[in-house]
């Protein structure tokens, strides 16, 4: 986003962009493109693709339930041989290179196997191998712990990976190379007037969450806005620009609504008739944080004659293990019963504009209105609306939200004289 | 050998013993076995059979010669993953274990990739897991230089990895559990009257290379010579004694010859006519020893009017490499000419009792000859006789002289009454 060309680049290459010698020799060669202009370079690895997979199943094959420590060992060295076959490849076409795994650039992290959180990254060994002209190759998803235990950091680490490395250099920016150009206004498979974004602020992708899995993972957005690293969101197939993902800036200008997005995994439960004194909802989610459950959208209303009804969302795969927690409260808090519903949909506009333009929301109520498309449960954040409604409408509700507010509006601007 | 018990042991699994899920739960029950009489127990395991050789064909798809840190980086996850799932599986039935790597117990060695000798471990990592009752399972073939980077030993490098630790860790015993039952007398194969020998001195195991190669990395058994480490080579499958490689003691019985090896890979180079003056074995040798070449036998004859002839033997392999080298040293220093031969056979005996009794030599070109077996050179050091013979004449060869010298002798101890 600087005016100047960015000179410290990290880059990180997920598992399909590796994911055979041909491929590693692509990106070699891509990699040599930026090298020979002067830039100094730090690629983050992915596992070669269907390789975490792999090392999993043998894992199970030993035991069900492997020791999370030893797991992690396991698991890690699916990146520490991309990395190393990364910078063979390197060497190969002259290009001065090494790579570098997580205990040798102390990529610090908690002890949390297989979800660790980074807490700081030594940075001198790639300092130094900048100073003499090397490109760095950095084994992603990995880190050591205080005793110097192998920690991983959960699906699509590397992208976090690749972010603390770019907090941690001040690099100018992360470039999140690919297998899709960008991140799309909503999911093109569902929409197929979906266009790319050039230009997203941290909190918006962040809201976008089920447009923004299919090619970034959250926690290492979280990174990016909380160190204000720029992301650029890239193809590794070709050199077009992609989408940027950036700290918001006083003179951004404030789309009204930039994405929709929805998802189809999340199963809803409603308590009724719980009698309403404090401590009712900790009586509800407390037993279920503590099953490890991660609620979404929660509910609650206005209580008539000392009593009230409670609706949340949940994963779809956890209802089994979340009713009979369920069935717990209700007996233990004398509420009336509960119901359960397997299958919901979900669906959101985000848009920063929201923040200073009224009228989202009803305009939102509306349109899904007029599509006859009932809805059951209503969310609101700073930036963000979502609405549960029948999973088989999710499609249409998509469709006819991304005409009204960001299709339309792209025609037009795409048909209007330059 | 000591009398009690052992207490502290290492273990050193290969890669066949742990080349399957089962076969890693197989390892595990035995070890649990072990802890479960109170040892103090270390286990070293190479990676699962057929790793190695994957991701050596892996970093060659990606270049034929792979840069050597960064193939080190790559074979080394071969041991790490092995160590992880064996841990794992130790879990899995109830034993506490914890999985180490070369980083994590810094098995310092220098920085020759590929071919790494270890300088130096701390134990105190596996010190305290002994302490608190645990399993110590250590990733076997892969070290760390000075810079974190990581180095593997070679080939067999698990074995030099358990004499190593057994040496840092004072263990009674580092027993190598392998898929044979311990070091024969000959190749079984070729002699049908083999027998296993149930004690060895480590110089006469250095000296039956052909025979401990199967079983035992040759380096290993220097360095278990060196730090005087007790080898038990004995079979994975079941609980039988093998072959205990011992320190040499003042009161070991001296058998005449314990083993009878042989070599068929070998070729032979005479260079005829080389002007003798000092410096002559330097002008071939310097050269040999610069392209890698590693000599095996070397025989040099009393000169005659200034003039004399150099043989030596080199692996076949390398016959193409050395003819070209050999080419230009005569070119330069005025000799003859060369002649070479492709296959030569090489049979050697061994035993400590050689250098108190006289007359092996004699007894075993008289039973050579009794077969019409022709001696091409001959080279003998304290404990060994070798001789170079026809490539078809090793069987024969390896069958009268094991009869001569162990198979009657053996035969006859098993007749007398006890």
């Amino acid at each position: 986003m600087d005016k100047k060309s960015p000179h410290r680049i990290v880059q990180k290459y997920g598992g399909t962009s590796v994911g055979s010698p041909d491929r590693i020799r692509a990106v070699a060669e891509r990699v040599k493109r930026y090298h020979s202009e002067g830039k100094e370079l730090a690629v983050v690895v992915s596992a070669m693709a269907g390789e975490t997979n792999r090392l999993l199943a043998l894992s199970q094959q030993i035991t069900p339930q492997p020791h999370r420590r030893e797991l992690d060992a396991v698991l890690a060295t699916g990146e520490q041989v991309s990395a190393a076959l990364l910078t063979m490849a390197l060497h190969h076409i002259g290009v001065p290179a090494v790579s570098l795994l997580g205990h040798q650039i102390r990529i610090a992290t908690d002890s949390s196997f297989g979800r660790a959180r980074i807490r700081s990254i030594d940075v001198s060994r790639v300092e130094s191998a900048f100073s003499s002209g090397s490109v760095v190759v950095v084994a992603g998803f990995q880190g050591v712990d205080e005793e110097q235990n192998i920690t991983t950091l959960g699906r699509g680490g590397s992208d976090t990976s690749a972010v603390a490395l770019a907090a941690a250099l001040k690099a100018d920016v992360c470039e999140i190379l690919t297998d899709v150009n960008g991140v799309y206004t909503t999911d093109p498979r569902v929409c197929p007037s979906a266009t790319k974004l050039d230009r997203i602020c941290h909190e918006e992708m962040l809201e976008l969450a089920s447009l923004g899995a299919k090619v970034l993972q959250l926690r290492s957005v979280e990174f990016a806005s909380r160190y204000r690293v720029n992301l650029h969101v890239r193809s590794s197939f070709d050199d077009s620009e992609g989408t940027w993902v950036v700290p918001e800036e006083e003179n951004m200008e404030e789309v009204l609504v930039s994405g929709v997005s929805c998802e189809r995994d999340e199963a809803k439960v409603t308590v009724q008739g719980i009698p309403d004194s404090p401590g009712l909802a900790a009586s509800v989610f407390v037993p279920l944080a503590e099953a490890g459950i991660v609620v979404d959208m929660i509910v609650q209303n206005v209580s008539e004659a000392g009593r009230t009804d409670l609706t949340f969302t949940v994963p779809a795969k956890d209802l089994a293990e979340v009713e009979p927690i369920i069935k717990t409260v209700v007996d233990k808090v004398g509420a009336k019963n509960f119901i359960s519903t397997p299958h919901v949909g979900k669906v959101s506009v985000v848009g920063l504009g929201m923040r200073s333009h009224a009228g989202v929301a009803s305009r939102m109520f509306d349109v899904l209105a007029g599509e006859g498309i009932n809805i059951q449960m209503i969310s609101t954040s700073e930036i963000k609306i979502s609405v549960v409604i029948e999973v088989d409408l999710v499609d249409r509700a998509v469709n006819v939200l991304h005409d009204a507010f960001i299709g339309d509006d792209r025609e037009a601007k795409a048909a209007s004289p330059a």
